[in-house]
């Protein structure tokens, strides 16, 4: 299971039960998607199953798609390294032309599958990418439907091609915002076409939100209220020990970003997410987390488990006996000690400390931490008072760049 | 050639110049040895390449390296991502138990020569995952010096047991701290092994030098006291456009947080690096920094050669009309202009923005640009009255760690 310990002064639960009932309302309201998803996407994962047993011929999956479309995909396909792929996932995820060529070097187009991905339907650089692997490998708009799958909105504008040049169409339920859709089928359709356990994906989140909603366990609440109450700290740090956490990392970041950094009439409202990667950026940003401003919270996050991990051997060579005291200390271990020595070093420095601890990695266990990331989200929103689904100031940058390129 | 232009008010000359007396002081001091490893690190890259030359039949390299012994090099390996590799190079920055494994499954030990880089010559990471590889490949001591190369400080314990070994050391100079080490040996030697064009680096980084200490142009100085003097900005965001920068942006973080998070007294003194990635990142953290606190600077980094990257063909769907503005468009020029229509919309927004363009993506303009970045780190250092050179803050969770495990 999911372990939270939080290292910081806590509120007696009455103060902060209002923020709970809002979470509540805004579950009970329809209004919100995501947090119904942990019922509603196991049909997904079926119809998933059912369209690509079709495709024995595809051994590629190719998703195309900007920001909440591949992050969350992004994530967990670096989280479960361990998983032997039943077909190669490729994400293309920016406009990077060597990215997009090496990529397209690497696949038989006959045996690929193209998942094009956007909310709205007209996400112009995931358009742009479409007519790129068109032109690339010259397919023809009469055999699309071979090789690419939309997901999508529901009567979005690329739903309606889809149906014009009978591509099969995933829907991304109207009420789920981007950031918030790694459990819609953003997420479970590629990984359910690899073979990913997304069944177990789901039922880790469910086991989060009976925690939350059912059971009232009040870390994610506690955790919220001091973030959005602690004036001076409002730089959020999460430091991921082991390099399976980079994507899990990027999405956070969109996560926090996104959704908290908002305007409220003259007022500029937001928490600043930064993350690490531990033991690595002990050698980085550690040493300003230590010794420069006290503005910022740290979560520590790490995995139980270290069955898999090689021990140091018992060596001891001339001169650097010194460094003998991890002699026969097994790797993770050492990387998960390394976690807790930093942790005690900025507890002494009297920052905002928690521990996030993992049983193992797998998708059960990565399912609850995003869902938890994602509640954490919400309830910081309600405690902000901003609207934690919308992102209105990236669309004037939008207009420019149409504006330029019209001319 | 670099070009940086600053859309912030800029100082009169006289007022800086200060400053710049300051940095000429510890150029000539020789105390700051990075400064000159333009001129004194040509001869390395013979040296290196003597040594390569007599080991035919190695074809991979593995750099093992925490902080500032792998961040340089992992960055210009991503940067430079179009040039073969004469020998496969790989790096291990991390105690993460799966890249350790996976590393080792993808090398043939017999073929392989095994970097161990560390400045005092006891890093702890790195003798552990020494002593891994050894096991792992079952080494015998008497054979080392065929697998292995060390690259450390000069009389470091590391190099008594090189001498002791027979293993060949390579040195970086006393006066070199880790995280600006990438243009001594650190860097020198594995990219110079595998091929890279490391002397048009170091011509490019003497470049840069020329036009700050000889031809005396003060965009860094303005920059740098642009950040240090805009009290309410202390977050300083680098906006990278391309998936070649993700390393860079890893090498800025460690540069600027390690070197710029300082006590002083009571006093806590830093600047907060975010590095991000365009056009990826404009669907995350952008609506952040639209509309989420004034806490904010932003550079943004492009490369303006788009030669090799491919065009949008001009096909017109049904329905998807709305989004044929980037037909007939060069995929790199649309990154390019996303980048622009995003400065643009900062602008608009009243941030200090100002954006670094590189003429073209090559080893000479990295050398540049890293220069660029080392002197502008110091130039913040003397703006704010600091040791810019040390981390005193990382020593007591390694002095936790040690007690911990040595129970």
């Amino acid at each position: 299971m999911l372990n939270n310990t939080l290292f910081f002064k806590t509120q007696d639960f009455k103060k902060i039960t209002a923020y709970a009932n809002r979470m509540n309302d805004e579950l009970e309201s329809g209004d919100i998607g995501y947090y119904h998803l942990v019922d509603t996407s196991f049909d997904l994962i079926k119809e998933s199953k059912e369209f690509i047993t079709t495709k024995t011929h595809i051994e590629n999956i190719v998703l195309v798609g900007m920001g909440g479309s591949s992050c969350g995909v992004k994530a967990l396909k670096e989280l479960l390294f361990d998983q032997v792929e039943e077909k190669k996932l490729f994400i293309i995820d920016n406009t990077s032309s060597h990215t997009f060529t090496q990529t397209m070097q690497k696949i038989n187009p006959q045996k690929t599958l193209f998942i094009i991905a956007s909310k709205s339907g007209t996400t112009i650089e995931v358009i742009s990418l479409f007519k790129l692997i068109i032109a690339h490998f010259n397919f023809k708009n009469e055999n699309l439907h071979e090789n690419f799958v939309f997901i999508t909105d529901f009567e979005s504008k690329l739903h309606k091609l889809g149906e014009e040049l009978n591509i099969k169409c995933f829907f991304i339920p109207k009420n789920v915002g981007g950031r918030f859709s790694v459990l819609s089928a953003i997420g479970i359709v590629p990984l359910s076409f690899c073979g990913y356990d997304t069944k177990a994906l789901l039922e880790g989140a469910k086991a989060c939100y009976v925690d939350f909603f059912e059971k009232k366990c009040d870390q994610i609440l506690q955790k919220a209220y001091h973030y959005c109450t602690h004036k001076s700290a409002h730089i959020n740090v999460l430091f991921s020990y082991g390099d399976a956490f980079k994507g899990f990392n990027e999405w956070y970041i969109q996560l926090i970003a996104e959704s908290l950094g908002k305007k409220q009439g003259f007022k500029r409202i937001g928490l600043t997410p930064v993350a690490l990667i531990g033991a690595r950026d002990q050698h980085s940003f550690l040493q300003l987390i230590m010794d420069g401003p006290k503005d910022k919270t740290v979560t520590f996050l790490k995995i139980k488990d270290s069955q898999k991990s090689p021990s140091i051997p018992n060596i001891s060579f001339n001169h650097l006996q010194n460094c003998d005291f991890t002699n026969e200390v097994n790797l993770h271990d050492l990387l998960n000690a390394q976690c807790d020595a930093t942790m005690h070093a900025l507890i002494a420095e009297n920052l905002s400390v928690d521990v996030i601890e993992l049983e193992r990695l797998d998708a059960y266990h990565c399912g609850y931490l995003m869902y938890y990331y994602e509640l954490f989200t919400s309830a910081c929103g309600i405690m902000l008072g901003i609207n934690t689904y919308d992102q209105p100031g990236v669309e004037v940058g939008k207009l420019i760049l149409k504006n330029m390129l019209s001319k």
